[in-house]
């Protein structure tokens, strides 16, 4: 359904960039798990914008209030409703901006497709849009890590050309990642990559980039063959962000040049249970979470709204000359690292709820 | 829903590799269309086993039966029930082989999450699975060429580091695709793939590839933001195939190096309506078509089943050597092409339904 | 799902009786319908406590707010979030009340399901709830009615054993049934009914009832068989009311008493298209709307709530004597009205678009 | 979803009364479950036409066939095809009967729902269709009696105005209940109801009735606030099956007319946690079960297919004198026995995987 994702952990999210909030009802979250707004903040406080000189300008506290759900600190097991009010609204008027849809934004789309739109900011397909997922993927999280112990870290592996070097699967963490603003945890590569985002910043342009994000401790056993694959459901999540141009797992795309004898995962027994030697699943086979960790990566496009001039056509198909006035990022994967988690912790979190009712048969 | 893909045009499958049968359900399609088994069949030729050398030597005729929806040539607006025998069944007893579970195969997966698995060839991991899905598809193909003239084409753009040039998007068709066993429409580079192939199955190796796949005449406005994005419901789609490693849409992965002055897609006026001068976002902007041709890759990991000694660990975690006997392809591709088109035409459809619900207004 | 209601116009409630706000987000409205907060303030009116000394005295203005999803008072066929928040809340600490579940209340059930509850009010069973469904059902009423003039009525038939007498199901209105507090359009009938209830306020006691609603110029070919048969949906929709007993269509229970000679609605010609002589089927056949009024019935049983001292055990299984000090309705149904005609109007509009989605072929 | 049913354990039916076949494909279903045709039969056979000469003349051995989704004789957890063909099949050519909708039938709705229609018997609406049903419930019973002890049963409970009187609910079996051909366990009402129905078949006429049912042993805390409360799923059920006009549970449309001092169910320690002293509730307290019996009444109206000359028009609107020629029972509630068992085990399942999903976190 277009606004609520999952079977069993439910999340549908709402709200436009200029609207009076934004936000989402978490349906299906179990019972009795410690939940207060402490828990949900530190996620959101690292995609709010305004963090530093590399992101968009707009101040938004983004604080998050529990209006359903929860009790004396708990939850009930009904739907929790996130609610973040939008304090920086800029609502233009219906001027000239409106008659120009902007290049490769959702202007012209949400347009044809609704026969209306919000008119201004990105409306629904603003980045605004992904901090109900947020709030939603940081209640999952939180009980994931209690009861099994999973923990999601994703970080910044490439922006434009710039490719960071593989970093440690089984440690890296956030606090790592946390340690520059571009969230990549190899200094060096940060440090060109800032310089990279500074420079098309100068040059009033926009540069790509890509995440790697890792799952750990995932019980084996998750994913719902045939349609609900893990890889199948991690990559309608990743694609479902805005900006977003690819996802692969693993192996992935480079995968695709090696030979079976050399990608195939052999089995090897490890402490508990048996493993793999190695990981081009990337943690997954035959849609199931094999025990391994979950290593899939997800390519962004570079920001469409850039301060260069670019010659395009409004509605009527007028030539025009368009120069974007509005506030932006000019590279979106640093904000984009807690949105990646989130959407993997909700993936994951619904897979957990459904295998936990097959496994399950103690009710009294 | 594990075994049922979409929300108006619903497609359940059912069948192991080495059950009586396979084959699919579909519900929600329009009533009317003029539909027999000779609508379906040849692309499930086109899948089916036993083409050519390069291909498993399996034998099976997929004959389709319908079995409900329709009468005298039409469907009902039914549910379609769609059943494939399967024939060339050889189900092996309680062997050795059953204590071994292949690497990169379900056979571990499968075990853990279900406690049982079948018990000779993939079971419901096998590629035979995909089977429900191409029928399925066919049906969808047929209504969305009579009804908007979408074409739906689909050719292998790589094989291992063999890669393809360019093809022209707007004229590719099914006979150029298919005027060669590995199904790459450059003469040149299907030589070169088709010489590989051989290479690796007389090594008893496996080699991966990618797909490329476009859809033609796309109406403007499919895709249901948020969640069901159009580019999210088509990663998912194709990422519940089996072996597939990754998906990316229009630029996709290599558009992440890209800056955003070169890679807009800047607007101008065509015929009918605003087109586009380039299209690096894949006929999608904000998760829905914009008009444009939409342009997709698969990744396809090497084929697991390898001929040559694996050296790997039983179910106890004892080591041994293990080289597959059964029937398998070297490389998945070419028979991947009407699979990946099923896929989409699946998504496509349940798109267009969910569009057409927002646009009517014409009950009696 | 459990808080989410219907396939494409859905309706996600939320909210505790206690909680800071209760609502709903409306996913899937169309766009372009002109839409306020005085679109649904009236419904909600209708419904809110402290109406009448018939009611409970629980002061709540039910004010709502539009949160997202409209600009300029028009829908974007954004997610819709309505928010009302909780004023008159008296949470109750952890005294002995908590420890005796209320007879053919939600206490036992919650606290066994989820291992916590609510510890004050019925918490997510509480009436409270269907606030969200009373908001949701104003606007997809008003669009009903502006697209396809669909008039939806219901009103008081029954309280206890004073049934009212047939009403004209072509004419019968809302300021008829509004006419009186006890919302039954019969005068006389009203009239001992509310005597009924004061007698048994007086008793400290409740009492049971029946609704009737009619949805008229439905039409034809709203319900999806077989499952979500029209009258299946509306069985659910009412079913999952609090205090709902029971559901009838047309002849309903009565209709099990004739024969079909008498029963069958034969057909005959009407203005525009056939129409049957007879409604026992109530608007529908085979699950189909068949453009003839559809009339239900729905059962309320008596308030759980009463002052009257009540033997019972708390949840250690001793012994006890209870007298409920909280606030409640004696009898719930004419607080029930607006109820189920938005259950109604939701399940329409959501039948309608899925027709709409069969019929359409008008993309561009 | 229109042809599937359930979250967790999903059925989707296929197959026209006069089709290749029906049957259906049950997603969900527990794996190493033990399983054969023989646990399915004995309600198909239950339900299947020709029983006697109180049911229609049509004669099918409705023999199941599992196509796939076992192993051995156990569940695999994958989807599970149960196949039943059409044998005594009469299709008629398009004649004069294809130009009279039959009253209280569907082909007027059918027709203008989809603009076409199965020429021949009732098409998707007939009563074969709940063939699929059947096998699909017995899965699910077989499973909830192995696991859980659940015990559901049906019976007659009135025949036109002939009522039976209460029976034992803690005891009531099927061979009681199949002691007689009307399937009502007092043998002087089913007697008078028998006589009853040989009089209106001989009338060429066709009567109503109501089934009671009872669910025994069903764990505590099955349901899911607010929309799938248990009573309203079922509600949904019921209300999905041909022929039904109502439902009721517990106290029913009778408990309306009730006070709440006499209604209330007050709480009494039993042998291993509270139950109720009484049980007007039927077994579900806000929405989720209680514990005590599941108990609901099911109303039918008479068969539509009456043998009497009608006076009703075509789909010109032209007046027409209608008298059935096909098989047709002269009253539905016999067979409808062990289809509303089949209908309660379907949605005690799915809620009870539900529940396990809750409850569990025991994955490794």
């Amino acid at each position: 359904m277009s606004s609520t994702l999952g079977t069993l952990y439910r999340v549908t999210t709402f709200g436009e960039s200029h609207c009076k909030g934004v936000g989402a009802i978490v349906d299906g979250c179990p019972p009795g798990l410690e939940l207060t707004e402490a828990d949900i903040q530190p996620q959101l406080s690292r995609r709010r914008p305004g963090q530093s000189d590399l992101t968009t300008p707009r101040q938004e506290a983004d604080q998050v209030t529990i209006y359903s759900g929860t009790e004396f600190g708990r939850t009930l097991g009904t739907p929790i409703m996130l609610l973040i009010n939008n304090k920086d609204q800029r609502p233009q008027d219906y001027g000239e901006m409106s008659q120009v849809p902007r290049p490769s934004h959702a202007d012209f789309t949400y347009q044809m497709k609704y026969g209306i739109r919000a008119s201004s900011g990105g409306g629904r397909s603003s980045a605004r849009e992904t901090i109900g997922r947020v709030a939603a993927g940081a209640i999952a999280e939180k009980w994931l890590r209690q009861i099994y112990g999973i923990e999601i870290v994703a970080w910044v592996s490439a922006v434009g050309d710039i490719e960071a070097p593989e970093v440690a699967l089984e440690t890296i963490s956030r606090p790592e990642v946390d340690a520059n603003l571009i969230r990549c945890p190899n200094t060096a590569a940060a440090e060109r990559m800032e310089a990279l985002v500074k420079e098309v910043l100068a040059a009033k342009d926009s540069i790509g980039g890509i995440l790697t994000c890792v799952c750990r401790n995932v019980p084996v056993g998750l994913g719902e063959p045939v349609f609900d694959k893990l890889e199948a459901r991690l990559a309608q999540a990743m694609l479902s962000l805005p900006a977003t141009k690819g996802f692969d797992i693993g192996s992935g795309f480079a995968g695709t040049r090696m030979r079976g004898s050399r990608h195939n995962d052999t089995f090897v027994k490890k402490t508990a249970r048996l493993g793999t030697r190695t990981n081009h699943s990337g943690g997954i086979q035959g849609g199931i979470s094999n025990g391994e960790p979950i290593v899939f990566r997800v390519g962004f496009k570079p920001v469409a709204t850039i301060g260069m001039e670019q010659e395009t056509a409004d509605f009527n198909g007028d030539k025009v000359l368009l120069a974007a006035k509005g506030r932006h990022d000019p590279c979106v994967v640093p904000r984009a690292v807690p949105i990646v988690e989130a959407m993997a912790a909700l993936v994951i979190m619904d897979m957990t709820l459904q295998q936990q009712a097959r496994q399950g048969s103690s009710l009294v």
